[in-house]
């Protein structure tokens, strides 16, 4: 791609770094910006360099977080003995949206892949082991996406927790809400059958 | 979306004004960046606030320039009697990585579309029409995208410059290279009818 404008091509080259987004779409968004008010470039520019120089994880359970605890750790109304660990902030919010999860997080900041080169020193693990070896820890749920690399990380974590005082339980598996029978794939579907629950116990969610 | 963070929900906020991104893609993005070496996202920061800032359009033909007058326009190579109308940029980065036109370009800065409020006035149609004026102009291509806005805007411009000394052309409409006959709509197939070239010409190209 010929540029008329090196101050052009730099920033649609920047742009285009970003994950999904490719030469033309870069191209595009940054034409966006200049037909806008100078206003919105300068405030995207900010929010962007002050969201990556400023920000802080929670030093108890890695979400981000403006403060060194988070909300969420900090809420006295939270069950402290019972943490779920997901993969990233995102499924944070994910799980906040249900409002059925009244306990801690643990945010791991990815999955066990080698293929990507990430391994359990990349992650979180360390902190989540010394979390529960303080025995204060009842329950950890593991909310990993139903992956290899979700099941990998879960079963290395649940290897090194094993012989501690503390109960692991996963997520369910099952038919999505809203989804046909036919179209489940098979996994998913033997494993609804084999988990499954009293119906009177499903009346009430 | 709940965010744990005013910084991660400015960002995105600001993020997901860009056109065809959403909230979600937008906090993708962002946390993409987060788990970037810092440089990264300073660096796209400042491409933008930059190219937004000293950005310069060509006083000659309206094309987005890092100086006064753009290469194309300087460039002594080119014919000057001849000029290609276009939309925007991308259609001069289009044409000229064709190889095909050697004269200059003329920038409109989009189309007459009364739906989205954008008037003759809004473009540089005024400056197009002073440059035909002068006289040096031989002939003016139209290569605006063939639709209801780009015919509109072709036969604003056709109008205005009635009567002076220059030829008008638009560039040609027909089935595109690896097209399917039977799937081409009728209009352009209709059009490439009428519009048929003696076949020892298009031998040449």
């Amino acid at each position: 791609m010929e540029f008329s404008s090196k101050l052009l091509e730099n920033a649609v080259n920047e742009m285009s770094q970003l994950p999904g987004i490719g030469k033309r779409t870069a191209l595009r968004l940054v034409l966006h910006l200049l037909r806008q008010p100078d206003t919105q470039t300068f405030q995207l520019a900010d929010a962007l360099s002050k969201v990556r120089a400023e920000i802080k994880f929670c030093k108890s359970c890695h979400n981000i977080s403006d403060k060194d605890i988070c909300e969420i750790c900090e809420n006295p109304k939270r069950q402290t003995d019972i943490i779920c660990v997901v993969e990233d902030i995102r499924d944070v919010m994910a799980i906040e949206n249900t409002s059925s999860f009244k306990g801690l997080y643990h945010v791991l900041g990815g999955k066990i892949s080698p293929m990507d080169g990430i391994g359990p020193q990349d992650l979180t693990i360390k902190a989540l082991v010394e979390k529960v070896k303080k025995g204060t820890v009842k329950e950890l749920i593991f909310a990993m996406s139903p992956t290899m690399e979700g099941d990998t990380t879960n079963f290395y974590i649940f290897k090194q927790i094993q012989g501690m005082d503390v109960a692991t339980s996963t997520i369910a598996r099952g038919v999505a809400a809203g989804n046909e029978l036919e179209y489940t794939d098979e996994i998913t579907l033997g494993r609804s059958i084999v988990d499954r629950v009293p119906f009177e116990a499903s009346l009430k969610s």
